[in-house]
């Protein structure tokens, strides 16, 4: 099957740091091992609003945003041989250089440099265009299992795979009690990633009623709200004193992590998937690090990428292990929606979880 | 508190290999580690058949029988911190000695020797009496969980335990594909602990219509049923031919280990938690283990003992991420039940997943 | 800078099982992604006389023999990035896709399937031939480092990397007591793995003369001769009976697991990277297994190959870790020469441990 | 064989926070766990200094000294096993309580709270004394191997175990390039560790000649000294701005997490063994620790004790893979002399490591 390729595309882009909007650009060129692809389902992230408004990634011009998508492959290079034109695909947030050192090392998401496996809307164009390029298509793209839709897997892209890879560097094992900071997308994902990897309480620390019943709905036993008095405190009240053996953090900033060290025993592992966007250092503290020798582990980290990744998490949707669509709480259709959507995420609204894209194409790909 | 101990007790025993019945022995020593607890909650287990009816362990006279107990303590030994007199505890099967070799060395399951941190009804008395015997006590006891009955949490000395130990020796993942085979309650447990550590899609092997439905309840998500062909090329043919991530063997003899090596992929793991009576080689076949370079990991083991085992199991069951009650499909009143839940064991109807036998006492201890 | 390639080239093959011989072939094309190679130095393997006259891998017809390569990139495709025309690189015996669902999982070596990452001298061509072709160029080759030769490094391809991962897979910790079975070039690399991994004592198994005091040199405590009296018993005898920590399997056959079952504690890891030509199962001894629950890990895969592999094995050698040219015995100048390595591998004369081919050219590429 | 313990010892003490001298204490009670010893080979350590003159721990009242002992056992409890009277003995500095909770977790050095493993002039009187006590007799102390003097172990009761537990946390594995910030006796220690562990290229970050020196007999290859600029200047330099794959932290303070955090690759791993005295906060730089997300992992805790690490590190030295008699500077004998080297130690010296106190008995015990 082949799809005839226009020359120029419209794309919702940064302009610049502080402005969106639609541009027009040319199609993506299609490499050997690439594949060109069209939106089937899109999601903004706070990532965009960060790299746009708070000029996360330094400045850019015209650089189209996005990085969550479900596609559909209209184009693939002459070495591509797992795809064909017409396929549906999951497509990663994260698209590492599989052959690169990193790749070789287990850390394929800092491919070609720290975070460098993160190209789509920072090294490169991303998703919220009528086309967006995939490069290594084969080890990037995951077909969609049948049975699902592109919406029951968008979540799949960052927030799903974003949130487990919390609980993976907080290494929850069978019965270990956890604390979750931040019950925004990610952080509801990290509840469930918890819960799927053994732990037996799971604290959610959240404030908005929305999040809290959604926490709940994912595995988490106690919600902990700030407003009730210091997290520290509650959670060493609640646990006797010994605090707990892992904390995830999907939230907060570079002081969320002195909390997670007091609130941690010797021994547990602590893990970030939160961005840091401000301040110039990340809190630890002397003495409750056990002056340096508490064992207590700090880990953060990007979430792995690739085809892989996305076949795991979208056969945990398709044996019911988990139904990432309850962070769904808004819905658009058609492209050009996906510029109300990232603004909806900007405007955080006190019953957003996130937003979607859904289009639809007349054709018979 | 203190509690008057007697100086003979009844206990139901191992005769000798073949023989069963109820015998009059001294009360147990306590010496200064130990505890001396009396029985709440029994259950007998596959092993005391073994052990009985098929000489497992070789000859014993008078050996008392039983495992599994929930306990209450009426008597502790002069270094005993953390437990007194009348404390409800949950008492694991296996009971290590926390300063051996071994369980330094991160196996407290063969603290002195292998397979050594299973004392009870093996190189000591078990637990079918009016009182036992538990070393080292402050580190083998766990206390009752406030909310929790003792048949709540009879499962957790040796099914629950070892069935997700199951699991944990296939190093089940986020999105695994697995396979559980033989779904006795051990086996029920695997399923329910590989659904717990993250599997996606979980094929349980096994054909009593009670333990399938079981089975699903607990996560599996298909059922594969020998009768309806060869397991391994059902699997196969269910996996497009790729295979599984990881088998879990709950049942069979020393040959399920050939099927498991043909229905796992290259970098699959084995794990192992089925007690093999016959056969004097395990089978392993030479080409599919990739003629020894296949990396298909064969691992199995004792489940681990010990307070803290025992309290994180209580924990998942606190916080509701399993109920191991399903598993108790015959009840029984008194410790004279014993004998009437172990020769349902021995009988196997078709119905049965495990007996279980309550026990309640008058005094105010 | 450009190199003029010929049409055809000079290859030693095997022409059918049983029968090697020269031949004339095509030069191998080069894909997008792709290197072609000249030889700078050639090592046969004992999978090479397996190949050819054990018909290990099956019938083949003219394929060119040979793995084991240190090379010259002399054409690169055009999606290769970190090399050029003229750069001198360690070729892996492994070369996996890098991109594949294999890889991806951690075990590159069965990419395309179970043990697929092996493509020389198995799919397709080998390396004894004037150029040979090299897939995934920029994951697969290491360059040479400044101031090591092409001897120095030629044991990298495999010999090295296979001996050492017989030492990963077993996991050896800081004071194990380590057994290595067998010690040809292989064993004797997984004696200075088990040494680099931090093992205290080194039980070597062998006899050859020469062999032993390589050992001894690679760090070695003891050696173990077979004419001595059982294996086991000697071992068990040594350690006071209560077995070593880890066991390399690097020789023997089917039967050497039991062995090694037989002399390793409860909770060791047997690490098995020796090539299992002949019989139906592989001996795992059902009792002294623990019955099922001996937590004795049976390990057993490829090594890993592709380019960091290569670059972290040159870097032990080229800090002074470890000096793999000790395991030189014979060295032959010219391609030619390479059928005489050969068939010395073939004969094994006693104070053989392994041959090499070292390639010059006249021109200035 | 018995040996008749006097009621009164002499004893070098704390006096107080800035004070220290001899006193006379009643000599140590033995529980039935419990044994007690009398020195044969002593050290100070910097944390006796900490201790004293810093206030490290807090104040204390005529607290015995010394967590570094070779001792012989002079008395055991009732329920000791494997020790008697008589038996030369290496004593860890880190004395844990095997049953805890902690311990089970697989982190005993944290028995009873944070750090609550290390008990000798912490929680109790250390080892500065004519007889001193150990719990846990049998599970901490291991016998002094045959053909093995006290001398030759001595370091392994902290010096060793402590560096080798840097490695450990930064879980060095076969070719990594490891940077050693510090190189008094932990940090040399840390830099043999990382040898043993598999690093090819080490970088000891260091000045003072004599410890450079015996870096690189250790197995350093390069020395960094900051005289010369920025040490991470340095080493990126000698890198080519790739970063090394793993940092271990043995001196310096609150401010080298920064610099190991920007030498250190994504995907490394830091493991300090440092004790930080002072300052609020670890400094662990936002940016270059990828924003949360560069996967550079942060480890940081205190040696594993007992009896098995004990015995691990002297089968390393009497099977000659670590001579840590290299850190010997200087030598004294007599109990009395403790005084001096610990004054030493105080006063630093530049040709000073470590101390020795070595200390002969007349009786045939």
């Amino acid at each position: 099957m082949t799809f005839e390729l226009p020359k120029t595309m419209k794309a919702f882009a940064m302009r610049k740091i502080g402005e969106v909007g639609w541009i027009e650009k040319p199609v993506p060129e299609c490499g050997p091992n690439d594949a060109i692809c069209r939106p089937l389902a899109l999601a903004p992230c706070t990532s965009d609003i960060h790299t746009v408004w708070a000029g996360a990634i330094g400045e850019r011009h015209d650089m189209i945003l996005g990085h969550e998508a479900v596609g559909q492959v209209v184009k693939i290079g002459s070495e591509v041989k797992n795809l064909k034109v017409g396929d549906k695909v999951l497509v990663p947030a994260v698209t590492p250089d599989w052959g690169s050192e990193a790749a070789q090392e287990g850390f394929p998401a800092h491919s070609g440099g720290m975070l460098g496996g993160w190209k789509f809307s920072n090294f490169k164009d991303g998703v919220f265009a009528e086309y967006f390029h995939v490069n290594e298509a084969d080890a990037n793209l995951a077909k969609l299992p049948e049975g699902l839709t592109p919406r029951d897997v968008i979540m799949c892209s960052d927030m799903m795979t974003t949130g487990f890879h919390g609980a993976e560097l907080a290494e929850v094992k069978l019965g270990d009690i956890v604390v979750v900071i931040g019950i925004g997308p990610v952080g509801l994902m990290s509840v469930r990633g918890a819960a799927l990897m053994g732990a037996s309480r799971i604290f959610a620390v959240g404030s908005r009623p929305h999040c809290c019943d959604t926490a709940v709905q994912y595995g988490a036993t106690d919600i902990i709200n700030y407003k009730n008095g210091d997290i520290v405190e509650q959670i060493l009240k609640a646990t006797g004193g010994k605090g707990v053996d892992r904390v995830i953090i999907a939230g907060g900033d570079v002081h969320t992590f002195a909390q997670a060290i007091k609130m941690i025993r010797a021994g547990g592992v602590i893990g970030n998937v939160n961005y840091l966007g401000e301040g110039e250092m990340i809190d630890v503290p002397r003495v409750e690090w056990g002056v340096g020798m508490g064992h207590k582990f700090i880990h953060g980290g990007l979430t792995p990428g690739g085809a892989l990744r996305m076949e795991k998490m979208a056969n945990l949707i398709k044996y019911k292990k988990v139904d990432p669509t309850k962070l769904i709480t808004h819905e658009f259709k058609g492209l050009e929606k996906v510029e109300d959507a990232l603004m909806l995420m900007k405007d955080k609204p006190v019953d957003l979880i996130k937003p979607v894209v859904l289009i639809e194409y007349n054709d018979k790909l």
